[in-house]
Order: C-alpha cells, then sequence, then structure tokens
C-alpha cells in the first residue's frame, strides 16, 4: 500500500487531483490500427527499418494507451476509484508521457532511437503486474458494494478489451525491443517474437511436457498425450504457421493444467488414466487444434482473438470437455484485433440496463391463476 | 400467385390498404409469457382444465402473433411489400382477429371450446407454408435489390426471431389440440407432444435409421451408428427427461443427414465408412448429444434453444465437424424462449450501422509508408 500511496502521488503530479493530461484527449480521438502478421514480419525483415517502427510506435502507443484509459474512466466511479485501479491509471498515463516525449524528437537521432528501446523496457517492466493489480481492484470494489448482474456483465466486457489492449501493447513493444535492442537475445530464426515456421506440433508437446512435470510433481501421475496431425494443406508435410510460439504456450499450458487435473481427479481410482488427445488439423484457412478433457481460462481465449482466432470450450457434464483452437492458417488473415473507443463502446456501457429483446424466463413463471376461472 | 392474390384480398378487408387493425396495435402492447415445461404438463394432468387453456390461450397467442407482426412491419419497405411477406402478414392478422372473436365468448360455453378447438387447427393449417412462403419474400427481395451487410445481418436478427415465435405458437396451438380435441390421436403416454419420460437413446436410434435409410437410397451405403451413453445422474439407467420428441428428431435428422452426407462424399475411396459417433451424457442440470461429422440448419438450432437449450457446431475444416446439442435436464429449467418486441428489438433494427466497438481489421491494414521517414 505503501508503494501504489508513492506511485499515486507521482502520477498525481501528472494528473493533478484525479485530472488527466490533456495529452491524453488528444490520443484517444485516434483509432488504434491494427498490424496484420505481415507488417510485423515487415518490421523485422532485411530491410527493417528502425526509425519507421520508432515513428509508427511513438504515435501508436500513446493511441492504444489513451483509448483504454478513457474506457477505464468510464467505469463505475468507486471502481475507478480504488487504489488499484489508480495505480494501473497512473502507470498509463506515465507510459503515456514517456512515450509522447519522444515526438520531439528525429528519428534521425541515434541517441533518441537507442533511448527509445530503454523506455520501451521501462514501460513493460512498469506495467508487469497490470494484470493481478486490476484483477485486486476489482476484488476491493466488489467487496465494498454489491455489484448488479448489469455492472458485472460491464466489467467482464471492459476486461476482455483491457487485456487484448495489453496483449497488442506488449505485442509491439516486445517487437522493437527484440528486433532493434543491442542485445541480441531473441532466437535467430524468429522475427521478433513471431515464428514464420511455428511447429505446431512441436509446442503441442513443449506445453504437454511443462504441464505433466507440474501434474506429476503434485499428484505423482499424469495422463499420456495422444496425438493426431492432419495436414489438409500439404499432406504428409509438419504443420507449420506463422505465429507467436509463445501465445500458443500459453493458450496450450493452460488447457492441458486443467485437463490433467480433471483427468487425475476424476479417475483416482481407474486402472490407468485415459491419455489427452488432441487433435491439429491445417486446413485451407483454419488451423485447429482440439484439447480432450480441459477447460481454459479467459486471457487464453483472448490470445487465441488477438490474431483473429478462437478458442471454444465444449463441455458434456460428467463426461469430458473439449478444447478448440481455431487459428489463421493464412498470415494474411492474422491481422491484430483491437478494442477501440468510440460512441458504440460508450453506449455500451450504458445500454445494458435496457430490457432484453427475449422475454427473461423466470423461474417462477408467470401465475396462470389469474387466467383460471371460476367453476 | 392467384392463390396469393386471392388471399391478400380477402385479408385487406380486414386490415384496410396495408393499415392494420388496431387489435394487432392492442395485443403488442403486451409481452408474450414464456411457459415452463411444468406448466404445460399441468394443461395437460389429471386436473386439466380445458377453461383455464382457453382463457390463456385467446389472449397469449394474440399477443405473441401481434408481437411479431410488428416486428415484420419495421423491416425493409421493399421486402414488406412483395407478395409472399403480405401473404404472411395476412395469416397471421387473420388468424389474431378469428381468436380476438373468443373474447367475446364464456369459457363456460361447451360450444365455444369446442369451435376454439376447431379455430386452433384452422390457424395451425393456415400457417402451414410460413416458413417457405417468407424464404420466397426474401428470395424476391435479394433479387430485386442489393441488400447491404447490415440489412443482411438485421434480416438473420429478424428471422430467428420469427421462427422461434412460430415454433412457440404451434407448440401451444398443439398442446390445446391434442389434449382437449375429441379424436384422441396423441401417443396415450405423452401430454400432448411431450413426453414426460423421453428416451434420449431411442429417439437418437430412430433419427438415424430415418437418416439411415434415406442414404442408402441415395448413395446405396451408409455408415454406421457408435452410441456412447453416460448417465451422469442415475448410473446405468436409460437417459429420460421431459422433451418433445418432435423437436429433438427433428434436430438429429437434419444432423445425422449432413453427417452421412459429409461422411459418404468425403470418404468415396476408402475401404469402409468411419462411423457416425454419438455421446449422451446426462449430467446433473445438462443432457448432452454430440454427433460425429455433422453440420446442421438454423431451425434446429431454434428447436434446442426453444426450452433454452442449444446446438453448436465445431468444424476441424478437413477433418470432421462435432455438433453437439445441450438440453436442459431438469424440466424446472426448461422455459420457452421468446422474442419479444420492445424497445431493444426496436433498437436492433436501428443502430447495426454504427462502428464496431472493435478496430475492423481490414485486409490491406494501414498503409504505413506515411510513418515511414526520409533517409
Amino acid at each position: 500500500m505503501k508503494a501504489a500511496r508513492f506511485v499515486m502521488r507521482s502520477a498525481s503530479s501528472l494528473s493533478g487531483a484525479g485530472l488527466v493530461p490533456r495529452e491524453v484527449e488528444h490520443f484517444s480521438r485516434y483509432s488504434p490500427s491494427p498490424l496484420s502478421m505481415k507488417q510485423l514480419l515487415d518490421f523485422g525483415s532485411e530491410n527493417a527499418c528502425e526509425r519507421t517502427s520508432f515513428v509508427f510506435l511513438r504515435q501508436e502507443l500513446p493511441v492504444r494507451l489513451a483509448n483504454i484509459l478513457k474506457e477505464i474512466d468510464i467505469l463505475p466511479d468507486r471502481l475507478v476509484n480504488t487504489s488499484s485501479v489508480q495505480l494501473v491509471k497512473s502507470w498509463y498515463i506515465q507510459s503515456l508521457m514517456d512515450l509522447v516525449e519522444f515526438h520531439e524528437k528525429s528519428p534521425e537521432d541515434q541517441k533518441a532511437l537507442s533511448d527509445f528501446v530503454d523506455t520501451l523496457v521501462k514501460v513493460r517492466n512498469r506495467h508487469h503486474n497490470v494484470v493481478p493489480t486490476m484483477a485486486q481492484g476489482i476484488i476491493e470494489y466488489k467487496d465494498a458494494c454489491t455489484v448488479d448482474p448489469v455492472t458485472n456483465q460491464n466489467l467482464q466486457y471492459f476486461l476482455d478489451r483491457f487485456y487484448m489492449n495489453r496483449i497488442s501493447t506488449r505485442m509491439l513493444m516486445n517487437q522493437h525491443i527484440l528486433i532493434f535492442s543491442d542485445s541480441q537475445t531473441g532466437n535467430p530464426t524468429h522475427i521478433g517474437s513471431i515464428d514464420p515456421n511455428c511447429d505446431v506440433v512441436a509446442v503441442v508437446q513443449d506445453a504437454f511436457e511443462c504441464s505433466r512435470m507440474l501434474c506429476d510433481q503434485y499428484y505423482l501421475t499424469s495422463p499420456e498425450l495422444k496425438l493426431t496431425q492432419v495436414n489438409g494443406k500439404f499432406p504428409g508435410q509438419p504443420i507449420q504457421i506463422v505465429y507467436v510460439p509463445s501465445h500458443l504456450h500459453h493458450m496450450l499450458f493452460e488447457l492441458f493444467k486443467n485437463a490433467m487435473r480433471a483427468t487425475v481427479e476424476h479417475q483416482e481410482n481407474w486402472p490407468s488414466l485415459t491419455p489427452i488427445e488432441v487433435v491439429v488439423v491445417l486446413g485451407k484457412e483454419d488451423l485447429t487444434i482440439k484439447a480432450g478433457f480441459g477447460y481454459g481460462l479467459p486471457i487464453s481465449r483472448l490470445y487465441a482473438k488477438y490474431f483473429q482466432g478462437d478458442l471454444n470450450l465444449y463441455s458434456l457434464s460428467g463426461y469430458g470437455t473439449d478444447a478448440i483452437i481455431y487459428l489463421k492458417a493464412l498470415s494474411s488473415e492474422s491481422i491484430e484485433k483491437l478494442p477501440v473507443f468510440n460512441r458504440s463502446a460508450y453506449k455500451h456501457y450504458q445500454m445494458s440496463t435496457e430490457a432484453d429483446d427475449w422475454c427473461i424466463p423466470s423461474k417462477e413463471p408467470k401465475n396462470l391463476a389469474k387466467a383460471k376461472v371460476a367453476v
């Protein structure tokens, strides 16, 4: 709490007593510009231009930060005023201001380019705890007052957009840092965090092994993997797509952890555990991964959606759950999915108090007695 | 067309030159009252009261007809003015007027009760061709002008609601007819069209055999059924729920037809056809049926949704498709899902021209050249 108060004071020097700098207002008027996988690769290709990336990011990152800051501000006052959400806001405002400073610098200035990389690293580290801090804010808010279902729904709407916004800004910052930082730490066959030949089955196997280690430690047993792969595009070849392996690993690891827990706990007294079945199918336009017996977390779904994919769970209560990850097989269709703060988003927070356009079934429906007639 | 013109003239005597009788306005102000499965059963129980059902239906059916008539009227003029949609409208108005006449009758009047059953039969038969006629209207409209994506989306929204409304009015009419008609034609163990002990696996097998006959006739071959059942509520017992077997049969038959076609056509040169796998699972709250390799029709999904279930398709492009039907296992949760014409529904038709609250990914995203700097 001491740390929180300190950072809030530091941010308050920027934003005044709850006031938001005019830069936030300015950049929130732009819509974010979704990049395609191809454009992300272009930044890291042989004729990669650090200055182009610098000029793009010093504009685009403040736009994305400002868009989501506007959305934070229309959350319920009692939530925005929690110390946790104030802390998160202060990080976003501080980072926006740090980045805006580079609008005064020339892209020809080598020192500015190198300072920019340092600033991106600083911003990325500053935002490290955004997810748990925001979650803490929601807990504080829910503890302090009863939250009606409409507000709950608005919160879910907000969180999906907030986390997606964060995935996107981290992606852009990481790409610039990995490609243009002096310390080459990335995988040489990757473009930043993107693998142009991401071997999907290898990522599945790796995520499975990571999860299996945890499972063995905790339960002293773990299910086998039964993997089927179908390459409908190039039969017999390994299945490769242009993708961010760490995102795919995140989704699969979450699903495998849950699948293993469900398997071990439900089959405690069985002679042997049923294997976790994974089917990887590369179609003409879609890559599909089906992981039997799992259930996953909302953030994994956001990772899938970030490049226009999806992650769905289909539960057969008491029997098992299928999880299906869809990803675009064509990198030309892998384009960032980004929330934008506009009239439609604003209205979304306002209008949910209206009546549903379907009758709301009550568990105790209309008393038909009033339709009854005296005999 | 001659028939259409005739009926339109007959309806025009009621509705004037496109005018809608004030009864439609009156009844559209009420919201439909969704019935639970339990209430539907009560109408047919031993102390079933025909007068109660009569008094309820002479009010509720006009309400449901009027609600959807109002929604037809806000469709694009060029669609509403097609002869097909005019014909459909005339049926709805005529039926509403036929039913409203019974508001003058006493429920103690045996003749009125018996006339009411006849009227329900007449109304049901009049509406027999609603689905193809409405479809014809949409075709005429789409032939006559280019339909933009927003209008197309509104049409889909409308059709889902229109067909759901029709499923519900047919259900109510059929229940009254089957229970109170003199000619007992229904299954004696059923309450109207509801089987209080619907044997799900028997319906699956029956729908499979029906589809298989068609498949054998057309392709001279057909896949086997591989059926797994898990009763998580009463292990070892047959799986039974309170449901309308004809609705379940409709969904399964559609899915099986499609699954068989996909199997036979994709496996033309295979030594043998892979079986269609069906898993029926009764959980504490859900019944789930999973039909491998199928794809289905929107109306089947509406049947599932009508009693708060769902039907989803999960396609692994080039590999197969899973269809999952969810139904409520508890009859207390099987409550009609009904569209209501209110401000929210009205606004739905108006607002879709607004911007999306997510950035719309263009296949040719932002030209980054403008971010490039002179070297």
